[in-house]
């Protein structure tokens, strides 16, 4: 096999490292971070909007597509990249994560899971194999194999059973997967058990992946238990494949997690945020509600260079939230996605330049985080609420602009 | 004063004519057709995507702007142009269609009208002075009278009453005016009563505005009636001035009207249609949501040369609004509006080349459009909705989207 991931730099004092990963569709410089299309659009963007954020990689969902439109329906479309006009790299989430919380379950086994629809309540069966095809059809770059992502407990029991089988499902994924234009990335489960972690990485190692992900974290445990996990999980994995830690993150999560070692990233929050109106600027979250906005002649971040920061003030974003203006949520997404991708390069150059510990250091001093007690319930509140609702992601901190 | 408006050319055959409205931010080639962006925003667009559809000249709303975010605050901001980030014209509509539609009217007489806000029930007061000195200091290039704008009604002498404090209004309005750079706009009234347009055109004149709208029509009457009123009230306008008829509309009316000899048109029906899935084709209004277009691998219009007929496909169109995601609202918004300016911009092809006759005849017998008794009941329930529901033209018919 060709060889799809290269590092140009290690940082010699952190874990941090900048590298490339080579698709069918492109080459993307890492660390990077994938915006989320989960139904084959990135909420309120185009795909030139997409594009012109920087966007290198883009996340899409086999889950949702499978439900709607339907697999044939995107494969008669072209595959995914023509349907949703973004002819750059792809991934694909497999649907594990979508099943197991969105979706109403009916039954798990070795075979596969039944599930229930969470659009219309319809009966559905998946194997590992047919996330495999399904992925292969929608025609992503890379895919995922099906996990089993149990929500986040202290039963070790339970944790174990579902990352047993989570190994038990890649193999089956490994044999079912074909072609060369599609790399199967493996996916590390284990929960916040540093041995299960470290048992789940030898046996996807001993498999042999291009890439590998790091999931069921950010689930309800606090930020500090996740990094010691990620760190724990990252040194088990080989270091000449990429790491892929799913659903991160905030830009300091983001910072945090680069310094550790991880090389891909992707995360509803920026864009969920940013139709609430919780704005990313350098000094840490801005809520562009607030009565403070209504009258600022000045965009809201000073430095960004982002289409929203060069063409509009905070006072005319204020209003259009306060008006409930659908140009409120394309204009605040692209300004999250900007600042998030303007981080990502930001830190690539200086891993580049040998200064990442330095970069880390000013930026989380300057960058205002979210208090931990309020950042898990508002966590918990979202995942409590995601089940049943339409889009893991994307849907319930919306106040209603998707409902 | 300068002359504002000149005439290129007269169609011989019919009533439609081809000329150029001169405002301070820009020459407006007429016919014309305005989008509406009442909160300082074409639902959904980007200043971009407005200029990228042809649009020459905006409609806003003085109404909407005055209770959120205040005239200050646009003030503050450098007027309206420069807090929209749209620097081409614009009309500002003075509020009265939408005091005696929207709001909760608590009395009114000569000296002006006390409502409650739609928004928070606040009391205001506005005079017809008021009305105007709101339009200057929002700024835009046309403003217009504040009228006393009746619903639909066969009863003759409170249409008359409505009528002749419009003009008395128009009186004081035009005493108030100040300033070279925008240009006041009279309106007739009167309903369906040729005597109450006629009297009404004769006062108007006499007084002597740059344009003439043409107001309270399109509010539940019979098309039939609409076309009469329109051909009547032109027949008594002066030739030499733009003629803008309020709130209309529709292709197939935008083409009849056209006929009739109107220069200006305005209606939020392109922009709301679209974020319902009503779309333009040549051959009439589709309805995107049908099962028909789930798979269809060609554009909504196979003549329109619109950035969504140039990129997605029907297909993907009908899953983004299956799956309510946001982008639907933009892309289809992007293409209504691009039919109607491609319209406009055909019709005054025609008119200068002679052949608008044969223009009219050809579109209208493609064009099929909804039927008389269905669209005078969805006009009905709109009109019933819009009473206290935020925004006349945008808002009712709107399946949750901007609750």
């Amino acid at each position: 096999m060709r060889r799809t991931f290269e590092i140009e730099k290690t940082c010699p004092r952190t874990g941090a490292r900048a590298g490339f990963i080579t698709t069918a569709h492109g080459v993307v410089p890492t660390p990077a971070f994938m915006p989320v299309g989960s139904q084959a659009s990135v909420k309120a963007l185009t795909p030139d909007d997409v594009r012109d954020v920087g966007t290198e990689i883009l996340l899409s969902n086999a889950y949702h597509l499978y439900l709607r439109p339907g697999v044939d329906v995107v494969e008669q479309m072209g595959g995914l990249h023509r349907f949703m006009g973004w002819d750059g790299p792809i991934l694909t989430d497999s649907g594990g994560y979508q099943i197991f919380s969105l979706a109403s379950l009916r039954r798990v086994d070795d075979e596969g899971v039944v599930f229930r629809s969470h659009i219309d309540g319809s009966e559905h069966f998946l194997t590992p194999e047919g996330a495999v095809q399904l992925q292969q059809r929608l025609g992503a770059d890379i895919i995922m194999v099906l996990d089993e992502c149990p929500p986040y407990t202290k039963e070790k029991m339970s944790v174990r059973r579902a990352m047993e089988r989570t190994l038990r499902w890649a193999e089956k994924c490994v044999k079912a997967h074909r072609g060369r234009d599609q790399q199967l990335f493996g996916i590390v489960q284990g929960g916040v058990f540093s041995d299960l972690r470290r048992d789940s990485v030898a046996f996807l190692t001993a498999l042999g992946f291009p890439g590998y992900a790091i999931g069921g974290l950010s689930l309800g445990e606090t930020k500090s238990e996740t990094l010691a996990m990620v760190e724990e999980t990252v040194a088990f994995l080989p270091t000449d494949k990429p790491r892929y830690l799913m659903g991160v993150g905030s830009p300091e999560d983001l910072v945090e997690n680069v310094d550790r070692g991880v090389d891909l990233f992707d995360s509803a929050l920026p864009t969920r945020t940013a139709r609430n109106g919780a704005l990313f600027a350098a000094s840490g979250r801005i809520n562009i509600h607030n009565a403070g906005y209504k009258g600022l002649d000045q965009p809201i971040d000073a430095g960004c260079d982002c289409y929203t920061c060069q063409r509009f003030s905070a006072a005319y974003l204020n209003h259009l939230f306060k008006s409930k203006e659908l140009l409120a949520y394309r204009l605040a997404t692209i300004h999250n996605l900007r600042f998030v991708m303007r981080l990502m390069e930001r830190m690539r150059q200086a891993i580049v330049q040998g200064g990442f510990g330095e970069f880390r250091r000013e930026f989380l001093e300057n960058y205002r985080t979210t208090d931990e007690g309020v950042r898990l319930a508002q966590k918990q509140r979202w995942l409590e609420r995601s089940v049943g609702v339409h889009d893991e992601g994307d849907g319930p901190e919306d106040p209603g602009v998707v409902a």
